[in-house]
This record gives C-alpha cells, structure tokens and sequence, in this order.
C-alpha cells in the first residue's frame, strides 16, 4: 500500500491519525497534533501500578512492559503521536510489539539522548544541578571529550537507524529494494543538558554532534533503502542556539518553556516546525486557565507547522485529567484558529 | 572629605579603589573591575576551616565571623570589591565591622535575594530541580502569589534601605542633613530562580517587584537623606527579559553564562553597565585557557562599563589559584585592550 513514498508492510495496521507526520513534514493540518514529553510517565495511577515492582532498567528490558506503558497514555488521551518508553538501552523487539499494539492508531516516535547529554550522564554518574564534573571534563580534557563525544555519536546513529530498521526487517520479502513503513514513524534527540552548557561549549562539543546524527542518520536509511523519517532535535535551554538548531538538519525543533513562541518563529524562520512549549508545571492551573495558556501559545506559534507539547516532560503529581484538558484545548483551539484564517 | 559627591564621615577610612564604583556608575576606567559571586566561599580553605565548627545561621548572626569570611578572599587576591558573607538575616553590625576592616581598600556590595526567588525558597522548603512548588503556587494562587510577594518587596527595600543606612548613623553629627557615607556601597538583587519562570510568568509575577524594589530603594536614600548607591540585578538564565532588565532602574545588569556578552551588548543599549559572565566552570581549565577565555569575553564585552565576574557563584571545588589567574586575567587584559584602543 503507497503511504508517503513507502509500502506498508501486511504486518503493522495502517497509520489512521497521520496530523502528526504531517505537521512534522511542514504539511498543512486540519488541527494542531499534540503529544507530551515524558507521557508514559509516573503521573498517571496505572503506570505506578505497572512500574510498581520493577526495577527501571528491568522495566526497559521487556518488550510486554515497554509496550503496555507506551500505550496507557493513548487510552485516555486523545494524542497524536505515542513515543515508546524506553532507554537508551532498550531492545528493539519492545518496538516491534508495540507497534503491532498500537494498531495503527498514531505515529511511533523513536528516541534518544544527545551525545553531550549523555557524556554528562555518564561522567556524573547521576544526577547533578551544574554537571560541574563532566563540564570540568569539557575544559580539561577537550580532546578525549570529543573523542568520547564521537563514540557516542557513532553508537547514537547506530540506535536511531536500528530502531527504524527493525520494523523494515518485517517486511523483508516484500520490500526489499524498495521502501518499507519504518518501525517508528519519526524520531526525536534529547539534548538535556544543554543549558549548562554556554554558545561556545555548545558550538564546540554539543552541536557538531546534532548535525552529523542528523546527516548520518538520513544518509543511512537512504543507504539502506529505508524510508526517510522526520526528526525532532530538543535541546533544553538552548536559547541561544536556535537560529543553529533550525539549521542543523532536522524537519522539527523542540522548545522549552522560556522561549517566547514569537521570538521562535521570527529567529528560526519559516522552513521548520516547531514543537512545544507549555511550562509543565501550567498543568497545575485551572483547567479553564490551561485553556487560555493553551490559546495563546497556539496563537503565538500558529496553528501550522506546529505540534504542540510541553516545554519539558510532564511532573509525576500532575493529575492526568489536566493533561486531558492540555490535549483538547490544543485540538479545539487549533481548529478555531484554522477556521477563522 | 568630598568623595563622590558625599562626605565621608572620620569612622571609615576613604575609599582607596574605586574601579568598581567608576564602572558601575558608568565612568571610565584604567582597567576592568573584578569580583566573584560567592567569593566568601567554601572553595577557600581559610572558610572551611573557619566555618567547620559552625552552624551557618550562627555564622551569620556573628558579626566577626561574617567579617572574617568576607575579607578572606580580598587578603589572597586584587579583587575589585568585597561582597557582605551574609543571609537575608544578618544583623547591620556585622556589616559595621566589616567596613571598618576592610581599611577603605574596595567597595563593600550588599545583597538581598529577590521576591520570586525567596518565596520559591519558602515554599518548596529547600532546593528542588523544578520549583514545582512554587511555580504551582502562581498558577493556582496568582492573587495570593502576588500579596506574597508584595510582603516581600516591603521587607527587601526596608532591607536594602538599612544596610545603607546603618552606616550613615556612625557619621551622625558631622552628617546631619548631609549625605554621608553609606555602610554600602552597591547592592545587588539575586533573582536566582528567574529561569524556572517563562517570559510570561517573569513578567507576571518578578518583574514588577525587581523594578519596585530599585525604585523605592532610591526613593527611599533621597528622602532620608542617604547618597545614592549603584544597584545590580543579577536575574540568572533570564535571557528572555534582558530589554526589560536593562530598563528596571539599575546601574548594572549582571549575566549568566549562557549569554552571548555581543548579544547583550547590542539587547541592552550603551547606557547600562554590564557584569559576569565566566562559566564558573571555566576555573577548572588549566591558567593559560582561563586568560584565553577571559580575553575573549572581554573583548565581547569591551572593557569600559563593564564589571567582569563569574555567571553564577563560586563552586567549592574550585582551586584558589585558579581564582587568582581569573582576577590577574582581568586586569591584565583589560589594561591591554584600554592602551589599545
């Protein structure tokens, strides 16, 4: 079946809500798609339950569970996108199963921390509110930290491409030679640290690595006869280096909450779209009040080329029936704007 | 003793180094003033040492404790001015005792956190990653929020107002309905937690108190007869309000690391002075890469009305001469830049 460039494999269900895809691909949409950052998420009572006795990585490492927890989200709200819950670490076939699941219902997007991000990680070995440790690193050591910094390039490539590889595999005898449905339908870079980091450690040791996944990336599944899917880079806090990251290769770029959806649009221009940017902890408000914040950030980013998220994960003592009113606010508001334009 | 518009009265020596002063008030100057935030700090082995025995509200509450930690990093290095080691609580003796023994050698800068940033302390009870807290307070309790917050504009100017005043009282009879020396002489607002807020929330619930608080501060000087001082709003990871910030009636804006030192030139206008804005993980880089780094921000920044320091204070596991190739750097550098231009 022909399905943007791609044959879909008997396998995995028709995509039915494609808003998504389409917005990240800079198409028109009848409504603004939303989803939310860290939505298989400890806020909602039946993923405690699921989580309840397992350990994190435990957890990553079954499909069944990755699965049940990407999907609880898209039984109560209506989002547009799923994004698999999961580790840096995890095992495809977790995707392969939860693509089956989601029966076709909305996209899958696939994930991963950024390079710096994960350097920082590994060199803290935690948490830490300066990451002053691996920073050190940055300054002592600036060339192992690169050095460091393309080996995890290198392993990041590898897992984004896998990721979507892994579904192509499925229909190997139908598709080979020609384009397959990709496991996931689009995939999103976290850079999370990059806030600690100023312009000139992010020019230097975080951006040329979100530039060259990017590239690789692409070149890759071309390479590969895989289909082309979009990607989203979410660097948090980089205020800084938004004119960079429109201009560093991806169709979407992630906003945090302090930045004025205006300035985005005016600074990264009009070739992008933009992902974002509802301070999570808005969702403590009065629904009636989320509804108005949700109005004017739809207003300030436009109903188009726009998906609409929040400027973080969502906070595990958010009540979920506020994320439900995020969700509709953005899809009633959107079609509004769309009428009256 | 005619100085800068005001009497000196005979209890405090005269200022021997005005740099700070000149800069902060938009004068020229023979080379760029230096000091670091939370440069009484833990990363001295003198503070450790005199600090080990002590809880840190007794510390406070003594004055020649306070005293102490707040000479000991000017008996190690050039630094342009001294910052009061002290709380939001400290009693205005300490600070009398400090003036006295710092011997006129640099100005004395006293400090108050801002509105936004003690009531998030206040109500998450400690430090917090998010601020959730707190940030919930202002989107569920805005009218609250702000009666809170005006409490705490009333209690920071009165605050702001006494240090300044306390030292006024010692020149009593020859100052009379004169202005006299101030036991102070800057202040700088800490609005640390100013990037938890959006552009939005910013503007809601901080802005209005940073510009009533230098208001009312210098209102408040003129009508008791009290000189001037300059004052400093340090608003960290704010780069969302720097306009606004440059335009709240301080002397000096003071600048996180994230900020391009070009760019909040070029946001800010000629007619503020500005102040930071080293990554303070910078100091962990070797002497030679602490002057290359220090060149290139002075040269962003140019090197009149301009006060060079870190962009966030201090941290503990900083190495003391690491600090003093910092100050060196300064001066050096920025006499070098004045001959040449």
């Amino acid at each position: 079946m022909e399905k943007n460039g791609s044959i879909v494999p008997a396998e995995f269900p028709e995509l039915k809500n494609e808003t998504f895809l389409r917005a990240a691909q800079g198409e028109q949409t009848e409504y603004t798609p939303v989803w939310c950052m860290r939505q298989a998420g400890r806020y909602l009572p039946e993923f405690r339950e699921t989580r309840a006795a397992q350990d994190f990585f435990a957890t990553c490492r079954s499909p069944e569970m990755c699965c049940e927890l990407t999907l609880q989200p898209l039984w109560r709200f209506p989002l547009d996108a799923a994004i698999i819950f999961s580790d840096i670490l995890v095992v495809p076939q977790a995707i392969t199963l939860t693509r089956h699941k989601l029966e076709g219902k909305v996209p899958l997007i696939g994930f991963s921390g950024a390079p710096w991000t994960l350097m920082s990680y590994m060199i803290e070995g935690g948490g830490s509110n300066t990451m002053a440790k691996a920073k050190a690193w940055l300054y002592r050591h600036p060339e192992a930290s690169h050095r460091l910094l393309t080996l995890l390039t290198d392993v990041i490539v590898d897992y984004l491409v896998g990721q979507v590889a892994a579904g192509a595999q499925g229909g190997t005898e139908e598709g080979r030679g020609l384009k397959v449905a990709p496991m996931l339908q689009a995939l999103q870079l976290f850079e999370s640290h990059a806030g600690h980091l100023g312009p000139e450690q992010f020019a230097e040791f975080a951006l040329p690595s979100i530039r060259s996944i990017a590239k690789r990336v692409k070149n890759k599944l071309l390479e590969d006869a895989l289909p082309a899917v979009p990607m989203i880079i979410f660097a948090k806090d980089a205020h800084y280096a938004l004119e960079d990251l429109a201009q560093s290769g991806y169709e979407v770029v992630g906003l945090d909450w302090t930045i004025c959806p205006q300035d985005a649009r005016q600074r990264t221009g009009k070739d992008i779209t933009l992902q974002g940017n509802l301070d999570p902890c808005a969702l403590y408000a009065p629904k009636e009040k989320i509804g108005e914040l949700v109005k004017k950030m739809l207003e300030g980013f436009g109903s188009q080329r726009y998906i609409a998220n929040l400027g973080h994960g969502l906070y595990p003592d958010i009540c979920p029936e506020h994320v439900g009113a995020f969700v509709d606010a953005v899809h009633i508001h959107s079609r509004h704007l769309n009428k009256c334009s």
